[in-house]
């Protein structure tokens, strides 16, 4: 067995030192794009006006462009009678001159005369017999712009590095440029490798898992302002390594691999490097958590960014090492992330000597935000992608108390409205929908009665969902029974559904994790009936349905209505009571009174009769 | 004459409730796209997840797979010796099972074998002679992430309507999704109306002006989330202007036109709405600055928006109506518009009756963020482009007093560092572009020296220049003395140039907008040479340069460096003194500091000496 320890662990500074003194980022170059798609890049020149703006003296009103000097002392008794000696509109190039008491009626944008210094607006103006009755005096300037006002000839406009934004390519256009200088996108060469990767799309088979990194680096490369390759799946072999590595520097300026960089037995990726150029391999581990088996090398001038197989362990050094090589690259600034102050919502003991990087989520709470962090572990993505932010801790950092304050580097403002735990239950699906049909954000955990309850009891989540049988329910909810209030109450019959003709005992029984409470009876009404048997849980009753439709000698525990609907065959198994209990201080919120409001509101109730067959109480 | 009034005036939120009355934006529709294709794309389906992630459960560390229950009381003396009876890696299928005292080799990601609950870490454990020694004890569930763990089949994941960021695509991947159905993006038909419009690229003739709108509207649509299809510019006529729109309704599901619509005598896009369809013209005329001449149709179900044609105008009114409009449309969230708190520069009178939206800048101030309004008009882009917010003023607000707190609504986080002012000079932009390329936001407003004393007294700017004939500087520099620090000095030797053999009387001579001191006393050496003479002034030596090129007959004032480098005749003018004060608050700052160290470095000086033989003192 040839198990590689990291040996030397440095620290993310110290890698992107390591890095910089190896090779600097560095553009591929300038292309010329016309400025219709220009919108968001970057600009690869210095702009310095070639002409003025505007590039003559214009009218900015309709009105009579008059000699300022005449209307001096005009008013509505004394008002100045000019002749009116010819009209210019916008475009036209006239070669009409004023005079003393003169003045030519004109555009707004049109050139003003030679001998005119004001316009007089149109409103202001009375016309008799081809003369202009002016009954206000207008200082000199006034209803005009003035050669170069805006831009002057040579005035330096935008700087290399620019991202171009509307405003600026429209100071573009006015200034007569078709196409732009802007820095060329980098292009970066991705892979993923693992023998248990498959396409996203294909069959999924046993022990395999779908490839998420190759989809989400690459969007992340897009947001780097690079352009991504996807080279695909490689298998943890320093054939196919080898080879995705020698395309990747054939058509890319750097390359993103991740997995294979483990200290598992067959991770492999980490000893081609150094055949293929040098300096080869330069960091190899890293002191973060997540992120240890991160490593860096160097091609032939191309930088390789080794990341994690784990997605969210990928991501968070994404963010923290490639993300700025990748910009400097591609000339984007840097992103400006927001910090905010939260306290942690729990004690937490960190690993000392490496430093932490903890997705956590934000809620509002009575002291500021609350900052929970998620536990998906590292290879939890859809954790990461319900995550507002990450809190770092320092290697020197053991323990952070429940409550203190710590600072939240802040990923975008997604922040949940409403957090709702407990069991399942088909009926939940319908009132949070029509929440989110209003623009509600909500945040959904259900992972069962225990967790339920502590993230009620700590103030985490307002809406609590409990599916228990009927009559059994008071145990639980008296633990936290001064925070909470019961605001409905729906009753479900459930009954055990299946194809065939009967239930024989050793059949296998599938059941959804629906809360303990329910769980335990529900096994204690199986030994009722069968004496032996198989059981096998899974989360929800979509997932029962996928199953009872693959294996037709199973029997479910599912609602009458699903199983009626599907046409099972079905014995009564036992009344269900799905409870609702939300935060009594969430309960006075907007957001409170509006799922009130919905939970209690005559559509919804009808949707749920007819849609499950549920009654109230 | 056929002026048109705007009759009655609706307020922008009217304007938008008319606009509802009529239409309720709609998406075009849905389409299917690669997960490589979709990021930033708004998701048209909700996504319920349908399988479970992970898949089934795995190791999340390298180790062996042990019963958590074997490894009880295991310790440094007491360890505990498992039979390794097998290996699993990552991918593997495997069919092994542990029974009591056994344990499997496992690699991260690699399913859990049958009767395993828990993986003991590879740095934990010695292996001797086919037995691994475990030296201390783990709990169930260690080591392992179980099968549904991060997310649970039927788990409900994204909303329609979410925008798919990288975590977001991640998830999709690790789902098993390869293409998912997003909303189309709405097609928004453009084009600008004026005779006095040209193409960028194209040559500017005498009275027109490049198109600004198209361009920088284009821009914007794409920010919206929407297609923008170009359709060019069109003269100030019914046909052409009838012949857009019927274009624009045939490709498109928008249509936004800009300029011919205000009361000029020429501006009738107004009268060809009713005739194409109802209900035609809904809105004819906002009552807000800038903005008035605002139009709003619809024909067949399509709306058409018409904006001003002055620029500044047109994106402000976009950013009030059209935005809204077209996210809604194409399922895009509302942009997040910050606000912060600023003190105001000027005492600002405003229109009773109508809303103004005043463009800002931002500096930092003693008392806070200083907001000084930008009064480029609404003609001006560049303006516009480097504004960093808008100050909103209510109809009912006349006056805001100097020094007012006002609220600004933020574009985005561009504000500058240095503020440059006063008379332009071939030096500063040396000095400015090294401060450029270090990071440092420079904005420059070379507006004369009134301007920049101005500025400067108001501590808008920070950095001011004076070019000024040797010997007469004190004149202008008291006023505000107290205030700034000189802190560098060049003199310049200034020639006349010319292509000719002589000056003689008659000749038109050429000044560059070099500040009044300047210029006057140019003019009077002018007078000393030649009794008959014209002037014409420019805003810079580069626009003098185009000039003389241009009409080799030209007198030139230049600097004896450039007159020299491109072989004019010359003789000697005078000699101009350069000077730069910093503000002295000013001075102290971390960008202060940057900027004196630049300007005394001799690095500074040998390019100044070698571009422009200027010399010190």
């Amino acid at each position: 067995m040839s198990r590689v320890i990291f040996k030397k662990l440095v620290t993310v500074e110290e890698a992107i030192k390591i890095l910089h003194n190896y090779i600097k980022p560095r553009s591929p170059g300038i292309e010329e794009v016309k400025i219709t798609e220009a919108y968001g890049r970057i600009l690869g020149e210095n702009i310095i006006a070639r002409i003025d703006l505007p590039p003559f003296s214009r009218a900015i009103v309709d009105g009579y462009a008059v000699k300022a000097i005449d209307t001096s002392f005009a008013s509505e008794v004394n008002p100045v009678k000019l002749k009116v000696v010819g009209k210019v509109t916008a475009g036209e190039d006239s070669l009409l001159e004023i005079n003393e008491k003169e003045c030519i009626e004109i555009d707004t944008g049109a050139i003003i005369p030679k001998g005119a210094d004001a316009v007089v607006r149109v409103e202001d103006v009375l016309i008799e017999e081809g003369y202009a009755i002016v009954k206000n005096s207008v200082g000199k300037g006034s209803g005009l712009a003035t050669l170069g006002s805006d831009v002057y000839h040579g005035q330096f406009i935008m700087s290399e590095g620019d991202e171009l934004t509307a405003e600026k390519i429209g100071v573009l256009a006015g200034l007569g440029y078709d196409k732009v200088k802007v820095f060329l996108k980098p292009k970066i060469a991705i892979f993923s490798i693992g023998n248990e990767l498959t396409e996203p799309g294909l069959e999924l088979k046993a022990s395999k898992i779908y490839d998420v990194n190759q989809y989400s680096i690459g969007a992340l490369v897009k947001k780097s302002g690079c352009e991504p390759i996807y080279l695909g799946i490689k298998k943890d072999n320093l054939e196919e390594i080898r080879e995705g590595l020698i395309k990747g520097l054939e058509i890319a300026d750097a390359i993103i691999i991740s997995g294979g960089t483990s200290t598992g037995s067959s991770d492999l990726a980490y000893k081609v490097f150094d055949e293929l150029g040098s300096p080869g391999l330069i960091v190899h581990g890293i002191a973060a958590k997540p992120g240890k088996p991160t490593i860096i090398a160097v091609v032939n001038d191309v930088p390789i960014f080794g990341l994690p197989g784990f997605p969210v362990s990928a991501l968070i050094i994404y963010d923290l090492i490639v993300d700025p090589f990748l910009r400097q690259m591609a000339k984007k600034k840097p992103e400006v992330k927001k910090k905010i102050k939260a306290i942690l919502s729990i004690r937490y003991l960190s690993e000392r000597g490496r430093r932490e990087y903890l997705p956590v989520f934000l809620k509002r709470s009575e002291r500021g935000w609350m900052a929970i962090p998620i536990f998906g572990g590292s290879g939890a993505i859809a954790s990461l992608s319900s995550a507002d932010g990450i809190l770092e801790i320092p290697e020197n950092v053991e323990l952070i108390e429940k409550g203190e304050r710590v600072k939240i580097r802040l990923f975008s403002e997604k922040i949940s409205d409403i957090i709702a735990v407990g069991d399942l239950s088909p009926i939940s699906q319908v009132i949070l929908d029509r929440l989110r049909k209003i623009g509600v954000k909500v945040r959904e955990e259900f992972r069962g009665l225990e967790h339920g309850l502590t993230c009620m009891r700590d103030e985490i989540a307002d809406l609590l969902v409990t599916c228990i049988p009927k009559g059994k329910e008071v145990r639980y909810e008296t633990k936290i029974f001064h925070k909470i209030k019961k605001i409905r109450s729906f009753t479900m019959d459930m009954v055990w559904a299946f194809y065939g003709d009967e239930i024989s005992s050793g059949s296998t029984f599938i059941l959804p994790k629906i809360g303990s409470g329910l769980r335990n009876y529900a096994e204690d009404k199986i030994k009722s009936m069968v004496k032996d048997f198989d059981l096998i849980e899974v989360w929800t009753y979509d997932a029962v349905m996928d199953l009872i439709q693959k294996r037709r000698s199973l029997i479910a525990l599912l609602p009458l209505c699903i199983a009626t609907k599907h046409d099972f065959n079905f014995i009564d198994a036992f009344q269900a009571k799905v409870n609702y209990f939300i935060r009594k201080d969430f309960l006075v919120t907007k957001i409170g009174k509006r799922l009130t409001k919905i939970m209690e509101s005559e559509e919804t109730i009808q949707i749920l009769s007819s849609m499950l067959g549920i009654y109230m109480g």
